[in-house]
Formats: C-alpha cells, sequence, structure tokens
C-alpha cells in the first residue's frame, strides 16, 4: 500500500500519561489512539497488526479442531444469575438497564453465554467433545486502566471453551490448547513461559499462564533452577511453616514507646531485633469491610491467597481512612490486639509458627513486643496468606528459584463442571444417563499481543515488529521523489515484490529522507528497501534490517529475489 | 470440514415468534440461537456466511482505496455532546454510567468516534481525500427487535467515512462507494434497488439506499415505470397540491351525528361523500407530548416527514389513553377544532388546498361537515406530510409508479459539513486557511446480509446460498457409512476437491440418507455431491444443484473436474 494514502499520524512525544515503551510507540508510530480511560481506536497499522495476530489465532486453533463462533457482547442478567456470578462480580462487570428496565451486562467474558448456547443445542455424547472459539470484545470496568493496550477496558480476547464427556477428555482437550498456544506464540516470535496461574474470577483446579518475559510486566513469576516448576506468584505455594504449635512466650505482652517509628524496618532497628520477628498487620478494604492480615515483616501479603478466605468482590489495601476509624490510630500502628469482633483476622501460616513477637498497638507510637497468638489475640483462620519468594525451595524438587516479571499473553483452566452444573448443561451417555458436561475455557489476550511483543522488541529509535505479526513485511523508500530515474526504479520494486504476493508498504510521500527514516524506523516494518540517487548510479539499492540496523547493497536486477529469499528465511525464523 | 465435528443443530421446528421464511430457516438450519430480544449467537455456519460476506465488503473497500480501522463501542457522553445527538437521541442510545458515574453510550453508530479521530490527526489537505471504514459491532436499543437477524439491537455492520477538501471531492467518494456498494451486492447475488433515501438521524443532504427486493420487506419503495427515478417512499416528494388558496365554504362549521362510524371509508359511506372530502386527524406521541396531524382521507400519513417539523427523538401514533385525554372523546373521532392550543396541529398540502370537508368532532359518534382552513381551525405549519403512492405521478418525468417492498441493504449518505463543523473537524488548505472537512457516511449492514438474501432465495426444503456466500461451496455425502466402499469412495471425493481449495463440508454422519438429504437440503450449500452403493456399483456419483434440484451422474474419476468446473461457472454468474 502506499504511504500517502494511509492515516499514519506519527508524533514526536508520547502522551504524558504513557509510562511503558510499548504505550509510547504504539501511540507515537500511529497504531492507536486513547479514546476514553481503557478504550481505543485501531488506526490502520494497528489493524494489520491485529489482523495477522488474529490470522495465526485462527489458524492453529482451527488446526486443533476448534470451530469459530460469535457470541453477543451485551447479555441479559439472566444467564449470570444462573452461574451465580451476577452477584459474586464487582464493579468490573458493567451492568445496565434496557429501554424496557431488563437487567443486562456488557460481556467480560462468556462462559454463561457458551454454556448456554451447548446447554440448549447439545443431548448427546456423541456430539462431544467440541470446542468452540471467538475473536471478540470483552469489557471490564477496571478501576485503574493503564499501559495503552494493556490494561483496557474495551479490548479484545480469542476465547475458547471445550466440552467433554469426562475428566480424562477435558484434559486431553487442554493439553490439546497448551499445545496451540506454545505453537502461536512461537509464531508470533514471543519469548515466553508457561506458568501455574490462580484461576481467579474464572474458577476450576487447573489453570496455566502464557506470560511474555519482560521486566516491565505487571505479573512476579517463580520458576526453579532445576526442575521444570513455574508458577505466577499469585498461585505459588510456600512451604509449610517449621514449627505448627511454637511455644507460648515466658514474657506477658507489653507496650512499648517507639515514636515515629513505622516501617517493619524501622520497628526491627529501633527494638534492636531481626525484621523476622516482627509481625505486619494489614488492613484491608472487603467490599467495603475492614478484614485484617498478618504476615512476618519480611513477607508480603499475598491478595490473592487472602481473598480464597475472605470472599470479597474487590480486595484492597484500605485507605487511611479506613485504617484509622478501624484502629483509632494513625497509620503505622495497627495490630491485631483489640480491633473489635467485627474486624476477622487473617493469619499466615509462617506468624503461627512464631513465639514472640513485635505487633504494632492500634496506639500513635507504640508497639506491643512478647506477643503470642491465642494467648494475647485470637485468629479468625490460619492459612498461606504470602507471596513465595526466591529464599523459598523449590515446592515440586527443593532447588532454588530464580524471579521473572511477565505479560500475561494467554490463559488455560480446566473448569470441571462449575458452569455446566448450575446452568444444567448435561448430555446423555452411551447407557442414556444425564451428565453435566466437563469444561474447559481458554483466553488469549488479542488485543494486548501488540504492547506485549513490543515490551520485548523495540530500541530508541522505535518498534521492531517480528515479520509473523509486522504491518508489512518490507517498506520500499524513494528518497529523492523530484528524480524520475529514483522515483521509477522505487515504483518498480514496489510493484515487483508486490505481484510476487509481498506484503509492501510504499514510502511515496513527498518527504526529506530524514523524516522517512525516522517514521520507518518508528514503525518497526522488518526490512527496508532504500532506493537513493547515489545507490542508483551504481546500479544498486540498499537493504536495511530494522532489528539490527545491518545494511547490504544490493544490484537493482537482483532486489525483488533478494528480499524475498531474505522474507522467507525470517519467517523460517519463528515456526515451531 | 466434517459434518460431525461441527456444531450444526438443526431443528424440524421454527420458534414460534418466527413470522419472517428467512428467520425461521436460518434457526431451522442452525445458524444463529437467540440469547435476548434482538441480541444474537453467531454458530459455525451462521459465523462461515458472515466472514464470507465480510471477505467481499473488505476486498470492495479496499478495491476502492478505503482503509480499515476498528473504532470503540463504548464511546464518552463527551464526543456525542459535541455533535449534539446526545441530546437528539431517544432510547434508541444506550446510555449508562461506568464504575466512576462518567456518561457513557454503547455505539449505535461512529460518526462521533470517526470525526474525533480525524479531527485530532489530520492536519492538510496533502492527507485528503481519505475513506476509512470498519466492520464492527452496534448497538441500538430498538423498541420492537424483531424478524430475527433483520432487525436486532445488537448487529454488524459496516460503515465507512469519507473525507475531502471540499463538496466536489465528497461527490466523487460518494460515487467511488455507490460502485462499490453495486459491485458488492451483485457479488453476494442480490436482487436490488437503489432509491433515494430520507437521511434520518445521521443528517445531510442527499442518500441512497441500496434495497433487496422482497416483498416481504419493511421498507415501501416507489421507481417510474419510465425514468430512473426511484425512492423510498419515505422521501418519494409528491407533486404540489392543485390549489393553494381554496375557496371558503358558504356553509358554515356544522355538528353532525355519526353513530359508530370511525373510519374514512364509514364516514365517507354514511355522509354520502367521496373518501377524498374526508380529512384524517391523526394524533401522535412526539417524546410524550401529544400533536395532530391532518392527511386527506384516502391519503397516508409519512412519519418521517412530518418529524422533520416535529423534530421529536421518538415519533409515533399516540395510544388510546392520549388520544382520549386530549380529544376528550373516544378513539375514532379526533379533529382539530378545540384541540387546544398546546396541541400543534401540522396539515399536509393536500389538506390545505380542499374547500369543504368532513373531520372528527373531538366528540364521540359525531363529525363535523363544512370545515374549511383558517376559518374553522388554524395550522401550525402547511408542508408535504403525506406518503407518495402510486396514483401520484413521476416526480422526475410525470409518467405512471410502481411500487416495490425491499429490505435496507446498504445507505450512502453525503454529510457535508454536519459533524465535522460542530466538532471542529477542520484542516488547512493550500493557502492556509481553516476549513471544516466535507464528510460522507456509507453503512451496510453486515449480519443483516444473511436474512435478506434467504428473503430472496429459499423454497420449502430450506435456504439456496448464492455460492459466494454460501458456508461451503459443496457438501459430500456418503449415504451408507456402514459400507466401506461408500466410506472410501466419499473420503477420496472429500480429500479430492479440498486439495484443489475448495471450501467442502463432508457429512460423514453415521445418519439415515433421509436425515442427510434433509439437513443438507436446509443448510443450503449450492452443490451437493452424493456417493451411495447403487451409484458406484456402475462406477458413478450424483451431483446435484441445491437451486434447482438438477441431477446428474458423472462417473467417479471425473467427479472431482466436474464439481471444480460447476462451481467456477457458478461463480462466474455473480461477477460484476
Amino acid at each position: 500500500m502506499k504511504y500517502h494514502t494511509l492515516l499514519i499520524p506519527t508524533l514526536k512525544d508520547a502522551p504524558a500519561e504513557a509510562e511503558l515503551v510499548s504505550h509510547k510507540l504504539l501511540v507515537r508510530a500511529g497504531f492507536v489512539r486513547k479514546l476514553s480511560a481503557g478504550i481505543y481506536s485501531f488506526l490502520p497499522l494497528g489493524w494489520r497488526t491485529l489482523r495477522k495476530v488474529e490470522a495465526i489465532i485462527r489458524a492453529e486453533m482451527d488446526a486443533a479442531g476448534a470451530q469459530e463462533v460469535l457470541l453477543p457482547l451485551t447479555h441479559p442478567a439472566e444467564i449470570w444469575q444462573q452461574s451465580g456470578r451476577w452477584y459474586q462480580y464487582g464493579a468490573e462487570l458493567l451492568r445496565f438497564k434496557d429501554r424496557k428496565g431488563g437487567d443486562f451486562c456488557l460481556a467480560p467474558t462468556h462462559e454463561e453465554a457458551i454454556t448456554t448456547l451447548v446447554r440448549d443445542n447439545v443431548r448427546s455424547y456423541r456430539e462431544l467433545p467440541m470446542n468452540l472459539y471467538q475473536i471478540q470484545f470483552k469489557f471490564r470496568d477496571e478501576p485503574r486502566p493503564r499501559g495503552g493496550l494493556l490494561r483496557c477496558r474495551e479490548f479484545i480476547m480469542k476465547d475458547a471453551y471445550s466440552f467433554d464427556a469426562d475428566a480424562a477428555g477435558a484434559r486431553r482437550s487442554y493439553q490439546a490448547m497448551y499445545a496451540a498456544y506454545t505453537r502461536m506464540f512461537t509464531r508470533m516470535g514471543f519469548r515466553f513461559r508457561v506458568v501455574q496461574a490462580d484461576t481467579g474470577n474464572i474458577g476450576g483446579d487447573l489453570s496455566h499462564e502464557f506470560q511474555a518475559l519482560a521486566d516491565t510486566g505487571e505479573d512476579s513469576m517463580l520458576a526453579c533452577t532445576a526442575c521444570d516448576w513455574a508458577a505466577n506468584v499469585e498461585k505459588a505455594d510456600v512451604p509449610k511453616a517449621p514449627d505448627a504449635t511454637p511455644p507460648t512466650p515466658a514474657e506477658a505482652l507489653a507496650k512499648v514507646h517507639t515514636p515515629n517509628v513505622r516501617t517493619v524496618d524501622e520497628v526491627a532497628a529501633f527494638l534492636k531485633v531481626d525484621a523476622t520477628r516482627v509481625v505486619k498487620t494489614l488492613l484491608l478494604n472487603a467490599d467495603g469491610k475492614p478484614v485484617a492480615a498478618m504476615v512476618r515483616g519480611d513477607h508480603d501479603l499475598n491478595l490473592v491467597k487472602l481473598n480464597k478466605l475472605v470472599g470479597a468482590k474487590e480486595l484492597d489495601l484500605a485507605e487511611a481512612a479506613m485504617v484509622e476509624a478501624v484502629t483509632h490510630a494513625p497509620v503505622g500502628f495497627a495490630g491485631p490486639v483489640g480491633l473489635g469482633d467485627n474486624v476477622p483476622v487473617y493469619v499466615d501460616q509462617w506468624v503461627a509458627s512464631m513465639s514472640d513477637f513485635v505487633i504494632g498497638a492500634n496506639v500513635g507510637d507504640h508497639h506491643y513486643v512478647h506477643a503470642a497468638l491465642g494467648r494475647d489475640f485470637r485468629a479468625t483462620a490460619v492459612a498461606d496468606l504470602r507471596v513465595a519468594t526466591t529464599a523459598d525451595p523449590c515446592p515440586s524438587c527443593g532447588a532454588a528459584l530464580k524471579e521473572y516479571r511477565g505479560i500475561e499473553l494467554g490463559h488455560i483452566f480446566y473448569l470441571s463442571t462449575k458452569y455446566s452444573k448450575p446452568m444444567q448443561a448435561n448430555f446423555l451417555d452411551a447407557d442414556g444417563k444425564t451428565i453435566p458436561i466437563e469444561m474447559g475455557c481458554y483466553g488469549i489476550g488479542v488485543s494486548r499481543i501488540l504492547p506485549s511483543i513490543i515490551e520485548q522488541s523495540s530500541d530508541e529509535r522505535g518498534i521492531i515488529w517480528p515479520i509473523a505479526i509486522a504491518p508489512f513485511e518490507v517498506v520500499v523508500m524513494g528518497l529523492q521523489s523530484d528524480v524520475p530515474e529514483v522515483v521509477a526504479a522505487a515504483d518498480a520494486l514496489y510493484e515487483g515484490l508486490k505481484a510476487r504476493g509481498l506484503d509492501v508498504l510504499y514510502d511515496d510521500r513527498d518527504e526529506r529522507a530524514g523524516v522517512k527514516f525516522a517514521d520507518n524506523d518508528l514503525i518497526g516494518v522488518p526490512f527496508q528497501v532504500v532506493v537513493g540517487k547515489k545507490g542508483l548510479a551504481e546500479g544498486k539499492i540498499e537493504l536495511k534490517r530494522r532489528a539490527t540496523g545491518e545494511k547490504e547493497l544490493v544490484p537493482v536486477e537482483q532486489a525483488v529475489e533478494h528480499v524475498i529469499r531474505l522474507v522467507q528465511e525470517e519467517h523460517a525464523r519463528f515456526r515451531p
């Protein structure tokens, strides 16, 4: 296509709110524009990239035997009430009323809609197994949309749902999707890692995430340095605490004056104890109600693990006003003693194994020393509540762990009968018995593929697209638009490459060479064919690889064949 | 693809609510399922057909130089307030609040979103002309969703928007879309007609509809029997009334007793006058307020023309309670005398040219005779308010008109600066002057293409798809799934046709021949290759054309070539 006919509004400056390089570059290179918080328009380049991502996903889903469908975006409350999630979801589920006052929502996911479809249209074991997928918008009213396309409110997902007659079949379906995802992300050019994951709002009892490795990623993962084990820290189990019944300390609980001493490190230094002898009491807001959680001073609270006990729609650190209302003290001195019966206290197992420790006193500038669980305060529940760390051994083999950061590309879940049972999606087996269908679900954040790859692949000049999902495979630039030979040679190369089936952008603009170089490096098409007066005088064009900056001079008459060979080789690099 | 792996839930019975054959067949053949009123899921066959429709649209839009983009579904109120439509739209615009209380809507159309994008990213005349399109969902909260996919609340549209530096350019862009639409609908296999159309909610001053001809269509069109003129009746002008200043009748207004006489025909018969001497007074509900409109007894009120004067968000016939509250009489006796100042009275120009006529008396069982406009009652406005009919002459050449019914497939509008002016979408011309961009917009109801073609193409056995948008080009059926030679021959034909690039369905189910014949006739794939024991014994397969039922026996070894030739010929029939 010709550059001058395309809407490619490149910018010198990124939007002020953009922190991630992918956010800056997608806007600067004219791929997307924000319409509202977490709501984006895809411009022609963004759309082309998205289509290539979708084509790879479709090819691998179809090859895995899945069938494409298209489910609605607006759902009647009824189906969400049948699954129970109408009541479990918080404000992320955008609810609205239609003109007749009926309750509806914008679909944040489609388990309910697909289960309804299959329940009403599948009868017999002979119709199973079945895997139905779609590429469709979702809407989740995120409290903090951010990162450009990385955390949107309106976004595109590929979601697939498998239906099997039994658990063994469901696991085969799960494995088939695991393999298909591995192929897709390989083809797209990702460096990624598959990790065990939490099942969150979706439910079920087996789940893996496909994580693009990136230091800027929101997710933290741990992986064993010796065996295959890897997990999202949200999910990673920690070892059992060493002592389930520690001795009660000889000394009684004692309040001490700790002026201006709030953080664990400050408390430890002031009282001259190790941070492992201090226990943090964190206050959380669970759908508007306060909840306390205690973890050792050197540990971090895992909100996902905590919420398995609390069961809140939304669980977050309490704001200062709630902390002060509950503790009757300034922030920084919260403790479990005297919190009142209406505040449940959840205690990490590693705290429960400690025998003599420091806690906040719920009084400004004071802490208690010689605290003991059971004697001085009670736990509503004791459980694994903390984040695993590289100080923990591998849960599988005991070797050391390493931490990675990542961006979630895909997530697969074995659901068993979590939806089919309440929604009565049953089938008749060979003996005529009615049995709930075994389900799995499999998501890919299609629109977030774009920023995810850029977080792995860019430089100071712009984006570096892997060839399979680049908006074009090659760009042809004529440097002097006022020199007829240059224009004629560039025209001929463009037409020649196009005729051979390549996806070619032709920068035919009447712009200075510097502008063309800068714009095309920003856009990130993998191969640049540069036609200039000087080179042409010697019968040559310049071929530049965007990723490495490598340049070579190629005789004009060999250029088409040479570019085709390079493009083919580049595609071959990403074949799974 | 293999039939047994696909979700194709064919049904014997159509849903009770389905009246149109397309609605019945799309459900019975397993193409779609309803999730809620006007909200549908596309199953694998529906999705395949939709994708073929989309591919034709994309090919013709791209060939016309348009660029594909993808705009959001959820819009902030702000952009709709800038255009003013936030206040003009009725309940069809589904408004909602996000978690922060911000006002949003589900996009019923995208003029605001695209104008925002272009305003913020286009600066100079050098970037024009430009045509941006998308294939995207819309949501319109229709008061009466009906006809299956024909009138949905959630539906898929192709919408394009052209941007030009001047009116001449905008008209060229309009003509290019006119030509592209003509090609698309020809390729899809439609019998269609292009007619002048009203601009409705979208605005502008030039507009055409592409109407699929169908007796069941919601739209009524008039076309000249002599010249090219054709228009939607909503839009069709009627001739000027013969006498703008009729004489005042000698007799005074007189109330007469007309017991149980309500309709125009009853009144005319009772009073022994022609229906053309009776004037109907219709009461309408305009956003909750009453409005009266008068047309001659043998004419029909055109709501679209009336609303150009009223300017209501929603205008509909008043319910009985409103009629009775306004006229203080039972329904059937409404008239303009004594309606009160708060009820505007709009009078059709043909009524204004009458001099002595009958009207309702706003008293049960009574009418007035010898009524005169001006003397007995006043008009808020006199205008062309009635529907054109075949009794009117062609507005262009005066010849006779003929009526057609149709289903709107596409609608194109020249918008001029209706959106660019209020939203300040300007560009700098060659002299550095700031000028609002000239716009056009161009819609196609993508999902309603499916029922529209079925209204033109079906029989008592099921759907007859034109080949370009059929879910498959050919279906191969093996009749005896327990006879190894039959299965082997059918397998080989399926693989052979697939290898040659045909889009083949293979009915490999273990079902009776009768079930296979019925299901495949219902689904409507254009060519059926039937492999049976009897034919095979003579080395032949049967080839059936779904449209005509024509059958021929073909030697097995020639079957693949023969089918390929027929498929190619069939495609060629629809080439524009």
